[in-house]
């Protein structure tokens, strides 16, 4: 095999990142080996100053650089909606639509009795102490997805926010937008008639 | 959409890394975000380190962080035969068959007059002088990909050896192992046809 050893090193870091496997790891190695020194210089500044600076927001727990993060910052956001969602990556997805501007409230994780986490180890009590705080809060939308943990969770925080007397909504499931009811699973075909709206 | 800056940059340096989608890199983001800062500091300065001391070895052009590569400085592989491959992920392949024990020469791309890439910009100045001063070299193996590029480079470079009366081999090209003939296409079964091998 390749014996050079920092190449090799570099390979692991890489395929030991999610979704990366070890052809795609040689890829980016070989990618690094063509960049400029200054250009790597430049990625390994962005990594460590990453690293050291990422927080999570005082009010949403997303990550950001600052004490909050761009979103709870911003004043034309509705303050009075918040959409809790799983992990960061699910504020990406939301946000790509452009289609909602309330706030987020960030779990870090679901309740997962299998896996050992309890409420206590996802940001639910971070959620409670801030619409408690926060008068304003109307509607708390549980957006986690529609797995055996993401609908846990979701019930476990609708219980907790049932004596607070706020509106708390929940994501419509249903067939996929473009997809193929034939390919759809039985529960989201129940789920779709379950919920189905009238038209006429 | 998510505005914190050194996260968003660092998603970006990892989209433009070959085959990483925009998904696919905030999820490194993320991985990044989770490990300690001791491990993305090791990450950091492998990266510069890999940057900085990496060089092309003086005998084969693969890539290596001494002088010689670890395959042309090991006494128990074959001198007298060489692999002459397209880039250094090639003799990652034919290394992981552990059943070449001969050493190789890296070109560093394939001749491409589309792309305007000459024989000048890829080594093969470096294989003949390499071939002219070791008399111990019996056989050299083409071993490129059966695209028009690779085809027109082991050509061009079978041409050049000529006159030195080794022997120039080319990979044999035909049905992949495991795969069924009803998916491989016309040229790949031509070639097994012309290529047939003697059973009886």
């Amino acid at each position: 095999m390749y014996k050079e050893n920092n190449l090799k090193k570099l390979a692991k870091i890489f395929s030991d990142m999610p979704g990366i496997g070890v052809k795609s790891a040689w890829k980016m190695v070989f990618y690094i080996l063509k960049l400029d020194k200054e250009k790597v210089l430049e990625i390994a500044n962005t990594l460590v100053s990453v690293s050291k600076n990422t927080k999570k927001c005082r009010i949403c727990q997303n990550y950001t650089e600052e004490e909050i993060c761009s979103i709870c910052g911003d004043a034309k956001r509705n303050k009075e909606i918040i959409c809790v969602v799983e992990n960061p990556r699910d504020v990406i997805s939301f946000e790509k639509t452009n289609s909602f501007f309330g706030t987020y409230h960030v779990l870090h994780g679901l309740i997962s009795p299998i896996e050992g986490i309890g409420p206590r180890e996802i940001a639910i009590k971070e959620l409670i102490i801030n619409i408690k705080k926060n008068k304003n809060i109307k509607e708390v939308i549980l957006a986690t997805s529609p797995t055996t943990e993401g609908e846990a969770t979701a019930m476990y925080i609708a219980k907790l926010l049932k004596p607070l007397n706020i509106v708390v909504s929940r994501l419509a499931y249903g067939i996929s937008i473009g997809s193929e009811i034939q390919y759809a699973d039985n529960m989201t075909i129940l789920k779709s008639i379950e919920n189905r709206n009238k038209l006429i």
